[in-house]
């Protein structure tokens, strides 16, 4: 209030940029450096929860990957073992994780990118899109695994399925524990989505 | 360039409100009545992308909860019949796709107000968090789902599970239809979240 030669003449400058068009950047909140830093913090905790996703789906992946049980005995022509790669859906489990790790390492430039920029609104929009397709494509691999999981641990006396995890039984444990971390990296997805729209939205 | 103090008046207001902080509003965008229109245009599209939704979810219910089939032979004390009910995946399924439909009829409401008013933030943002949600639920049991109809299609030799489905043709015919029209479903709600998301972004 003292300067007041200060204060007309900042005011006039901006408004000058705001004529070619540019101010809207600046204009866009009461307090730019507020919402500046507010979306930066959601962009860094964005980062974090990516990191958590990716080694929650790795070790997913590596759990599913490396589940192979031989049992003790064997008959002449026949020895017992179970795999992954025995059953279809545990094979599509593994490649969706790959695919959801996959696109998790390759997001992890563009989270870099919305902490530069905060106010940046197109790798954001980006972010979100991919990340629900990226969601719908862990959960349904999650989920078909653990209908699996379920009937070979339980079986289904209605349409003579039985039981296969009194036989396996260390094989089922990794198997459940693959399609476990891959449910805790679809609640990172869920919560990435949650952190995306916040930040999208106008302050 | 002509009328100079034309062009010093006006900056110079604005660049009043700016320091009020009012100015914002309408700085936003050069053209908020299109804006609008633009936003209102997604919420209309939104409503009718839900309807769509809630048709396909029911009919993947309906189709689910009627599937029952007896088949023509019987012995003394057996009567052959499969039903949605004998497997514990398609009753998670149905409960899912009521708990998915309910929660799809409720949320009409909020999307008639996004349609009243176009730029209206917290209803947008409600959607898109509850949006995904019931995206995770939906597609967990269309997988889980899907998971068990290929495994009666195809059965599995590793594991002993036989194929149930050159007995009970229908019911998995019918069964298999419940899942596709649930997949449509999921492809609808990836698509409203793309819109709320649309719709959330500063133009």
């Amino acid at each position: 209030m003292k300067s007041g030669d200060a204060t007309i003449e900042v005011p006039a400058e901006s408004s000058r940029a705001a004529e070619k068009g540019k101010a809207p950047l600046i204009a866009v909140t009461a307090t730019p450096h507020e919402n500046r830093k507010y979306k930066k913090g959601i962009a860094i905790f964005d980062f974090i929860l990516r990191i958590g996703a990716i080694v929650c789906i790795l070790a997913a992946a590596a759990a599913m990957g490396t589940s192979d049980e031989t049992l003790p005995f064997f008959t002449q022509f026949f020895q017992f073992e179970a795999s992954y790669d025995d059953l279809p859906t545990f094979q599509f489990f593994l490649i969706a994780m790959a695919l959801s790790g996959a696109y998790l390492v390759l997001s992890l430039p563009f989270s870099i990118v919305t902490i530069i920029r905060p106010l940046a609104v197109a790798p954001r929009l980006l972010l979100l899109i991919l990340d629900t397709v990226a969601l719908t494509l862990t959960t349904a691999a999650g989920a078909a695994a653990a209908a699996i999981v379920y009937l070979a641990h339980n079986g289904n006396p209605n349409t003579n399925w039985l039981a296969i995890c009194q036989q396996f039984g260390n094989f089922c444990q990794q198997v459940s524990g693959a399609v476990v971390a891959c449910f805790v990296g679809v609640l990172i997805f869920v919560l990435l989505i949650l952190l995306s729209a916040l930040a999208l939205k106008r302050h």
